[in-house]
């Protein structure tokens, strides 16, 4: 049976190219993959994400765990099938989820009992029963059950939903059978840099064919996130995959790369595009601004997704402030497709050596002024 | 400067097939026309409904009046261009939402002053000045300024808003002055057989290039809306085409196009869409039922939309009780294009002869034991 594997390209300092071979086709990375939470990247259509070239999409573990249920998903043919998406997918575990929205979560060392946030009836995830849930669900990647820890809690903490992770993750690998999907570990680490490293090297050296950096993206400053997230990368294993959880703004996926990572994961394209936000190269807009009431442009002039081939921002203002649904759609295709082709250029920059002029040139015009984007290029030096 | 021009194709009893020629392309009818409200038919995208065989889209002008005006989308290149709809277009004149959305208004000769249903403002529009507006907006039919009587009102308001509605036609003549658009009279009567004959003699003798049947679909049972439509159809000019304004339920349009109706155009598939409700050739359905729950099979195996060629019954039924816009996006889809279909088929058995046989095939599946198809199998009889 086919199986995912990871190949190294090109490299260009810690920035690099790789290929991930998968049941369902190839993925270039560094890959941005848009999060289908429900089996539906929010207000888009597949045959829009293939053309606009999203080759990964992401669902949820958790909330298919609740609705529709994965013995129905395994039933009508698995969560391809389902969404009708033939590229690969890869489903978290569910355990960010569970810490983030279930109420009244209690964690032990069997695993996690929780209340549905949708009716409120008590469940239990247990390393061994998400294995069970991601095989019907049928992913070409899986990702172990953590407990990430939330940020605002102590070290204690940290310590403790670390060790339990690590634990957990050899529970996920002995439980894991499926034999046309791979299982990729998660390191945690919580906010202190050795932690993360020693996190990452544990984690690292239990034969996962790829990892992921978990916990970061929670709430923690950027000045906090970047050198946690570059502890972590450093230490996994470089001919594997590395997979930043929850990060999705443009100047951090920039950073992230140049860190190291491969793959990336957020609702925030889709999320901005609902609430009539959207990516230009010089910052996020919001569409409802009043200057853009009779724009003749499209809402980026380098981009070449249905939307700005097709529609004036002047369009986009009035569809939003009428509150119609096709502009949501298209706010949304074109956040994703900007974080598509980012990093498509990403690959580009790195194949030709020139990663960090790309990075410095790319930073310096979006909102070049913004706190966010100053940790990004310092985390560029780190 | 091309023009509206309307051929008669064949025809079977009253039904009739024809070839309207705009200056945006051919349109072949009878033909449905997605209503786009604020330059948008809610939920799709112009592509999508390019796919689905949609040729002619309405636009709303009491909405696109209000926001974001006509001169704006004059100024950005008129309505095709702005919602990027490159084939015909018909406006209707506000007439219809003038009565039904608006608050306050008040009727003179002069016209109808009113509140906006947005944001309160006191507004006037009168026969002149909506033929200004459809101007600026520039569709391919633009459709003469009208005051539809409600259902409930008395016979003394019938007979009046009909005489206004006939001088308001004459005025509106006058006034239309754009050499690549055509304007459409609309034929009113109330809900009296002969008023009804009367005043679609009256519009149909004033040298309109179409005409359309206006004030019905308003709420009054369908035993009463098929006379007043035979009425109304009967005493139009044959070599022009009409337009039945307001009806989108299957059964109407079968049983319309049987009595010598051209054009619908209705909110009805994108509505129901939006509240989880689709045609099937049985009848209409609700995807919210729990017998949808694990249907692998598409919403109508007979549909070739995207929707039904992609998706299973149980992954709508899934996306559209975990409130995803997805689910409404298809829904609306696949509804419209069971009409466009349903239309096509219609031209087909006109073509062949065969429209009666079509007919009472259609509405023997479709709901048969419903008063509303009963009514439509009994409209065929008139």
């Amino acid at each position: 049976m086919a199986r995912v594997v990871f190949a190294l390209e090109a490299s260009d300092g810690a920035a690099r190219v790789g290929r991930l071979s998968t049941p369902h086709g190839p993925v270039e990375t560094p890959v941005f993959m848009p999060v289908g939470t429900q089996a539906t990247v929010k207000a888009l259509a597949p045959d829009e994400l293939r053309a606009i070239g999203a080759s990964f999409v992401l669902a949820n573990t958790y909330h298919l765990f609740l609705r529709p249920g994965p013995d129905l998903i395994a039933q009508l043919g698995g969560l391809h099938r389902f969404m009708a998406w033939d590229g690969p997918i890869l489903t978290d575990s569910g355990g960010f989820q569970v810490i983030s929205l279930a109420d009244l979560r209690k964690i032990d060392e069997s695993g996690v009992t929780f209340k549905s946030h949708v009716d409120g009836t008590t469940l239990k995830l247990s390393p061994e029963s998400v294995m069970e849930v991601e095989a019907k669900l049928g992913a070409d990647v899986a990702m172990a059950f953590d407990t990430p820890p939330r940020w605002g809690t102590d070290p204690t903490e940290w310590k403790a939903s670390t060790a339990r992770t690590h634990r957990w993750a050899e529970r996920c690998l002995r439980a894991h059978a499926r034999a046309d999907q791979v299982l990729f570990g998660i390191c945690q680490g919580g906010f202190d840099a050795a932690a993360r490293a020693d996190s990452a090297r544990t984690v690292g050296s239990l034969g996962f064919p790829g990892h992921a950096v978990g916990g970061l993206s929670v709430g923690e400053p950027k000045d906090v996130l970047f050198p946690m997230l570059a502890a972590s990368l450093g230490a996994l294993p470089c001919d594997r995959p590395r997979y930043v959880m929850g990060l999705g703004a443009p100047e951090d996926l920039v950073a992230a790369v140049g860190l190291g990572a491969d793959m990336f994961d957020c609702v925030l394209p889709t999320r901005l595009g609902r609430n009539g936000a959207f990516f230009t190269p010089e910052g996020r807009r919001n569409i409802d601004n009043a200057r853009f009431r009779a724009e003749a442009a499209p809402l980026d002039h380098t981009c070449d997704c249905y939307c700005c081939r097709t529609f004036s921002t002047a369009y986009l203002h009035h569809l939003v402030r009428v509150e119609e649904i096709l502009g949501l759609r298209l706010l949304s295709l074109h956040n994703v497709r900007f974080l598509v082709r980012l990093m498509e250029r990403a690959r580009a920059a790195v194949r030709a050596g020139a990663y960090r002029a790309f990075a410095d040139d790319f930073l310096g015009r979006y909102a070049p002024d913004s706190a966010s984007t100053r940790e990004a290029r310092r985390a560029l030096r780190l």
